[in-house]
């Protein structure tokens, strides 16, 4: 297995020649990436902003919605970059067109794969550490189940502070720790928060963490930072049961 | 009917005081607040919390976890209240205790409703405005269907900014607005973003804001920024279909 998974965020242009040095890395000489742009409404539009904002690497961002057999593109597809947007609908389209199992086997089998954002998330086992609105049900609340960890994407620490009029004020929601603790009351997995422009890099030795930190955390242990670049295998190992 | 709900946020004296005035015109004279705290792990220390901050504006709390047949409760209840916290958690349980149609009932019979935070998310005809993370799955998106409209509780605009060390820097995630729009991509019905502090007065005569702005999102239209006190009804009307 080889997968790169990009916590979101990559709106500077370091943060963006960073992913590209690890996506070139990633994928090699392929010819092409299959794109999946569902966690978007408009496709087409997606692949263009990609290209746009460099985040293709120079690679030809192929897009599974030009398929009339989206699992066949998928099962013929030399390496595989699932982007982001909303969770929720990048999940309803991935049980729609069937696509779960075979991105899964290909995964396994070997096929590069490279998530941001949504894209991250839908790489865990369940969809439960996203930070999306919920606009459409899917199905289910499993998803790829390539590493056995969940990943919070766009993690940050701390209270939220939001603009009312010039001013920024505390705001009162729920923290993101809050969050993820509330996610331990129910469930078991440990969580990585991938502060944005974070990289984490699996292969079936490693689990190695590049360009920003995150917080690791386990049901029943303080949370535990890390700094980049670490290996965090023993961190995330699923809890014994 | 004849319900309250709020957005969330009451952590300031004046905020708390508003809602208790507010309360106390909803409830009048009745003994007790049958209160649902499913939206978070620890029932009683959440009743406590409550009654430490004075959200209970001096009426007794009467948590529906003490009851051994919770649907008996609702249906037995002079008023309710359902708390704030994890939204996916209490319309788990709300589906798990069978209570969605008996509360639905009663709040349409007239029993006065309270709802913060979760508990206005709940009010909805979806739990799909909620901005909570998805730690539990429920078996339906559809809640309890009291309003034929949306609420976003903890409503603001912009972008969002978080501590890194002593600073303030802005945070790539998308905004309330995104999400609000994105919604409005997979859905019709109107969203009322409703800031913290704010409470939404609903009978069957009126919708009207109190205590902070509110945003109305209408698909195909530019959202509407509302002051209170204003009536909304003619803003948050079903979609013709």
């Amino acid at each position: 297995m080889n997968l790169l998974l990009g916590s979101g965020g990559f709106r500077t242009e370091e943060r963006v020649a960073n992913l590209a040095r690890h996506m070139r890395a990633h994928f090699g000489d392929v010819d092409r990436l299959l794109f999946i742009p569902y966690a978007l409404a408009d496709h087409d539009a997606y692949v263009g902003m990609m290209v746009q904002r460099g985040i293709h690497a120079g690679y030809r961002l192929d897009g599974i919605h030009h398929y009339d057999d989206p699992a066949r593109a998928v099962a013929e597809a030399p390496a595989i970059f699932v982007g982001g947007g909303n969770t929720f609908r990048l999940v309803h389209d991935l049980y729609r067109f069937g696509l779960i199992e075979v991105i899964r086997q290909r995964v396994r089998a070997g096929v590069p794969y490279l998530g941001i954002s949504a894209g991250t998330n839908v790489a865990c086992p369940t969809l439960m550490t996203t930070n999306d609105m919920p606009i459409v049900a899917p199905p289910s609340f499993e998803t790829l189940d390539l590493v056995p960890f969940q990943i919070n994407p766009h993690y940050f620490n701390g209270q939220v502070h939001v603009q009312e009029g010039e001013r920024l004020v505390p705001h009162f929601g729920e923290t993101r720790d809050d969050r993820i603790r509330e996610y331990h009351e129910m469930n078991d997995r440990p969580v990585l928060g991938l502060w944005e422009g974070g990289i984490l890099h699996v292969s079936d030795d490693d689990v190695t963490l590049h360009c920003a930190p995150a917080r690791v955390f386990r049901r029943g242990h303080q949370p535990l930072d890390v700094e980049p670049v670490a290996s965090l295998r023993e961190w995330l190992a699923p809890p014994a049961s």
